[in-house]
């Protein structure tokens, strides 16, 4: 999976205008990211009196919308999905999955702090802070970023996070749930799906597997 | 993977409507729907201005909404992607995905038909034709429905193609390509797999399995 960290802040911090300026930096760099958006309230994506919405509306479980340049899922859940489910799930070709709203899972935050909107950082910082991007430098055991300094946050980020986790993996999910493996057991599931594999037709060189199975297909409620 | 099956008619001919009546009808008798609307223009799913929206503009390559009652993916693509890919990435749990716009695909396809807006049905009805839905009798060698009835539809689709699906089974993607695996590698990579997992925490029983391998974690460019 790629690594995931999460930007945090209190409202209004900028948290979503530093991504706005993260992304197409790291992507100037040739680096694919990722994000996901916390959203606590009623669900709402997609557009009323579309097809897909109608569909939806019906009651479809899992909705597709496919073009020739994007494509959109909107799906059920009956839950809030962990963060490492959806990057197992979703984020399977990316380089970083940067997540916003998540300020109390376990995943290394950077915080947004702006002194001219809050008096404050927010207050139950820990040792899963990795660093601080704020116009005043607030903790001095932390790195420190000024908001317009894009390119010293991507070169953490890369440094860090992504060149860290550049190297074949193997996840495993099991009924929503990313069990974790050892490098063992992650070694020997990769190399047995591999070898498994070689033999078949278009599976040479393969560079993204996924493999899917269904051991209970009753489906029925 | 869930069977697949393709609404197809002529602009207005009443899919949509007919979509919105069938999928609570299988939900009403157990069944999970999937839905895949094939858009050929400009994607646009999300709304403007939210964050999401703002991610992807910005340049992510995916992203992702999550709620506790539903989740939204949107990812950028280069191509058209394949409905098999589509059906096994993001439809592993329901039982039926029908489409809507795919009529050149090889696809089982219900053609939806009103005589009060065309004259004449698709000219190109060929094998893969299961099915006619309207409000005049078209081919005598095709299973007939009225429009009305939606029970027929449901039972049709159930008898044909839910129930014959549901056994377990593996589903092999690679490099976004579903590799077709005959009866023996697909019992083979299952039973290898489930016997691979079967001594790993939290994998008892398990329901639904997914294995992500990357193999080439450069990920630049």
């Amino acid at each position: 999976m790629p690594p995931v960290i999460s930007l945090i802040g209190k409202p209004d911090c900028g948290k979503t205008t530093l991504l706005e300026k993260l992304i197409p930096e790291l992507k100037s760099r040739g680096y694919r990211v990722g994000t996901i958006k916390h959203h606590v309230h009623e669900f709402t994506m997609d557009h009323e009196g579309k097809d897909t919405w109608r569909h939806k509306k019906a009651g479809a479980g899992v909705v597709a919308l496919s073009s020739p340049t994007g494509l959109g899922v909107i799906r059920d859940t009956d839950h809030d999905s962990q963060v490492a489910e959806l990057t197992a799930r979703y984020f399977y070709d990316v380089d970083l999955v940067i997540t916003e709203g998540y300020k109390h899972l376990n995943l290394p935050k950077i915080e947004v702090f702006r002194s001219a909107i809050h008096q404050t950082p927010l207050a139950n910082r820990d040792q899963t802070w990795i660093a601080m991007v704020s116009d005043i430098k607030i903790d001095a055991a932390l790195p420190h970023f000024l908001p317009a300094d894009v390119i010293g946050v991507a070169d953490f980020l890369i440094d860090h996070f992504i060149l860290a986790q550049l190297k074949p993996e193997a996840t495993l999910l099991v009924d929503g749930q990313v069990i974790p493996l050892n490098s063992f057991v992650e070694t020997f599931i990769r190399q047995s799906v591999l070898g498994m594999i070689s033999s078949l037709k278009g599976c040479r060189d393969p560079k993204e597997i996924t493999i899917t199975i269904r051991n209970d297909q009753t489906g029925k409620n």
